[in-house]
């Protein structure tokens, strides 16, 4: 392995790893020497589900798996590479599982991080764990003026499989993929290439499981303790996935659901996704009604939420962020014209993601009309930069657009989260210290995120009523009523999805 | 009290009643000196809910009512109140604690039901359960061309209430009523009422606590034991609704919920309903989708509600029916207009509302096109006509229009529902001997509702493997997998939101 001259960076702790060059083979061999009669799972992509899946593989429940991450020897992806086989998980994480997981493999010492494509050659299992992204075209008012979905990248992934990989591998596709695309893409791409390559057609399996991972708290047990759906392309596949999700999953507790065929688990993990942004977008148009009508939508909703058939509905908020919502709906829509040649959209499900996409917008607005002041040259304080509450993610997260529209009228901004230390997406650090932040003379404070810390901090209240007079907006319910009433007699508060009640 | 020629006719027992005219003053009083020392609850309105809710107060939890249903003296009505004093219930359900409730008003004698305004003037409580109705214009693909809000009913008979109550009374609005009517419509009606009669404006109280009535097997358990959310126009009126609401509901097990205001109960009506009726239209361009892709959504949505934070999620079927779900987002669009001047409509509620419409049309097209022989003259036999699995209940049945339109092409039909006997609607009996009706030449069968006699009838499948080929459309997943496989060998069998899987 030599080294070129570019560079991969640590996004998080800025340590440069040079790329690599020609070729990984011997430390791979070396790796399987060492573990000899494993069976050898590859893992392809080491983001945010890859990487944990090799943990959850090189710690499997019933067998002793060999694990070989794969990813790209580009800029953008090989510090993962690097930082695993220095020992450092790639991910920060607040579930302490991680860690455990992470020092479990090392002290069996099966699980190797590569860039090489010589790993699919020695697999027996292959998972398929990378990104399909869409590309929205949206103005700044965030109005999505054209989509895409971008099969490119996915489609050379699986060329590098069908290039190397055995002509009896078991290959398990984990991305989120438009409906259709195992079938009408990834079959005919592996039978095509083993074609070539002289190899039989017939011999390899081929499986759909979508995740349902959730970075945070729970990262681990969102894997491994929760319900899979699950499908092959014929009927061994689908026996060879299920045989392989037991080994993984506590099927025990979380019975697995095998449906028909692969189009099936396809439009399942994007229908529930689907369903989800819908829900958020629904409820945005009654945010301002209740807004209107003096109504506290917060508490309407806790009251509606009761009825077991109706739990699932969800509250106002600043927007809807994080990979999935964002792009899943879109992923359906495209498949359907695409995959299927249908004349007609997904229109209801492509209207929720446009409605999500301008709730920052509708945020930012509704505090320029209530401020009723220029913006220019006020501080700013935001509270919360993850897209969800408790965890470190700020992936397409509605608090970005959010400080834009703020940043472009003049203000100037300051940022709190008690999870994020470094905006990715901004290249920015963030601080967790909250005392010394409010030391400033603030003019605005925004909650953006509802993180426990914000909702449960007791001393949080007092040391905001000990300052001079602000504008608070809580755009995502962390106030509660006597909190609200409490900082109306020092501060002039507004809540959106609710009246002035 | 005399009778006039014209008369009132039980619709399902077909007795005639003369209406009656002058008053009813007599019988009140000889009620009210049998029933002496009670507090007089009247409930106005004596249909699907007031007819019920006068079961619940004259048989309360913890205070003995003397309960007098109200209701017009018309045509539309009047057979009720005549039906209720012959010791008839005017409603057939197939709740057995209706009769047991019946019952004992009777043995108690604290049940009476009358035409007569005077009985406002008797009462320390006054439940109001009249209809408030929102009027479609739509064209005969029922695409919704117009629609409107008819106050006027609902205003005079809260006028009926001003002119004769007593100058304390508590008035508890049941109806379901567009955001913004208990404070801007029913308040000031009834202290103007008051001041024109010289009395006390500020000595009533005003509540609003909607129900969640269930017409079917748990009826009464729908209101005595399920969760209420309830307010008062002012503090008094809020405590005495939930002293009143203490004495008929089971409130330990199903604690109240207290909202700031009547503008936020009344959203929460028409916002749970919103909800559900949403989450019907977003499956539906789904199914679709699940049509073309060989998907079977029917198993997708099982997969995907088993995550607790997505179990209501709702099946693919044939349209909306009942009285709520098909008006109720209506009327909050209707409310956010007219009642607190907003220049937008709620845009995805109004459109869920469209979609559902729309169900029917598209279930008959989809038979149209995958029959692909001509309608005319063909044997089609419809079974259930409920608009909901398991009750008697055909109030805006989507099977109206899914009816018509057979009927336009020349089908001759043939209907079955194990629970409804008289299609009101259509003025026609209805068969519930399925045995009969299968000894006819049928060419077409059609399930249009989840009745759980068809779902776990298991002769059901038998009798229909005896018959000639015929088409069997499943537009509400009555039959399940083997069952489909079996039929397929004999007929040829066609599932709405299900591919040719």
């Amino acid at each position: 392995m030599k080294f070129q001259e570019k560079h991969s960076t640590n996004p998080i702790t800025w340590e440069k790893y040079p790329l690599p060059s020609g070729n990984d083979i011997s430390r791979i061999e070396v790796f399987l020497s060492k573990n000899k009669g494993k069976k050898v799972v590859v893992v392809q992509g080491l983001g945010f589900v890859g990487a944990v899946m090799s943990l959850i593989c090189s710690n499997a429940l019933t067998e002793e798996y060999a694990v070989i991450g794969v990813d790209l020897a580009v800029e953008s992806s090989y510090w993962k590479i690097a930082s695993i086989n220095e020992g450092i998980f790639p991910i920060v994480a607040s579930d302490p599982k991680i860690n455990e997981f992470f020092e479990k493999s090392k002290e069996k010492g099966n699980f190797l991080a590569t860039f090489d494509n010589y790993a699919y050659s020695v697999a027996d299992i292959i998972i398929v764990d990378i990104n399909l992204d869409v590309t929205k075209e949206a103005d700044f008012l965030k109005k999505i003026i054209d989509y895409d979905v971008d099969l490119i990248p996915f489609k050379k992934g699986i060329e590098a499989i069908g290039n190397n990989c055995k002509e009896d591998v078991f290959i398990l596709v984990e991305t989120t993929v438009p409906p259709g695309t195992c079938s009408k893409i990834v079959y005919p791409t592996i039978k095509d290439c083993l074609a070539k390559r002289g190899l039989p057609e017939n011999k390899f399996k081929l499986g759909h499981s979508y995740e349902r991972v959730m970075p945070g708290p729970d990262y681990i047990d969102s894997i491994q303790n929760f319900y899979r759906v699950y499908s092959g392309i014929d009927e061994k596949s689908a026996i060879e996935t299920e045989s392989f999700l037991r080994t993984i999953i506590s099927t025990e507790k979380y019975p697995l659901t095998r449906l028909d065929n692969t189009n099936s688990t396809e439009m399942a993990k994007v229908l529930e996704n689907s369903y989800r942004a819908m829900n958020i977008a629904f409820i945005v148009e009654w945010s301002r009604f209740a807004e209107q009508a003096e109504v506290n939508l917060y508490e309407v909703v806790n009251a509606i939420k009761m009825r077991p058939t109706h739990s699932n509905m969800m509250y106002p908020g600043i927007g809807v962020g994080g990979y999935c919502l964002t792009k899943d709906p879109l992923l359906a829509s495209w498949a359907k014209q695409n995959l299927f040649d249908s004349d007609s959209i997904l229109k209801q499900s492509e209207e929720s993601v446009q409605i999500n996409d301008q709730m920052p917008l509708f945020a930012f607005k509704y505090l320029k009309e209530t401020y009723k002041n220029s913006l220019s040259g006020k501080k700013v304080l935001l509270l919360g930069i993850s897209y969800r509450s408790n965890v470190a993610d700020t992936r397409y997260s509605p608090i970005e657009p959010f400080y834009d529209y703020l940043i472009s009228e003049g203000a100037k901004i300051f940022l709190h989260d008690p999870y994020v230390d470094f905006w990715e997406e901004k290249s920015m650090p963030i601080s967790s210290d909250l005392k010394r932040l409010l030391k400033e003379k603030i003019d605005i404070l925004v909650f953006c995120t509802n993180h426990s810390d914000y909702i449960n901090d007791s001393n949080l209240i007092s040391l905001l009523m000990e300052k001079n007079q602000m504008f608070i907006l809580d755009t995502v319910g962390v106030l509660n009523n006597a909190e609200i009433n409490e900082l109306k007699n020092y501060h002039i508060v507004k809540v959106i999805g609710r009246g002035d009640v």
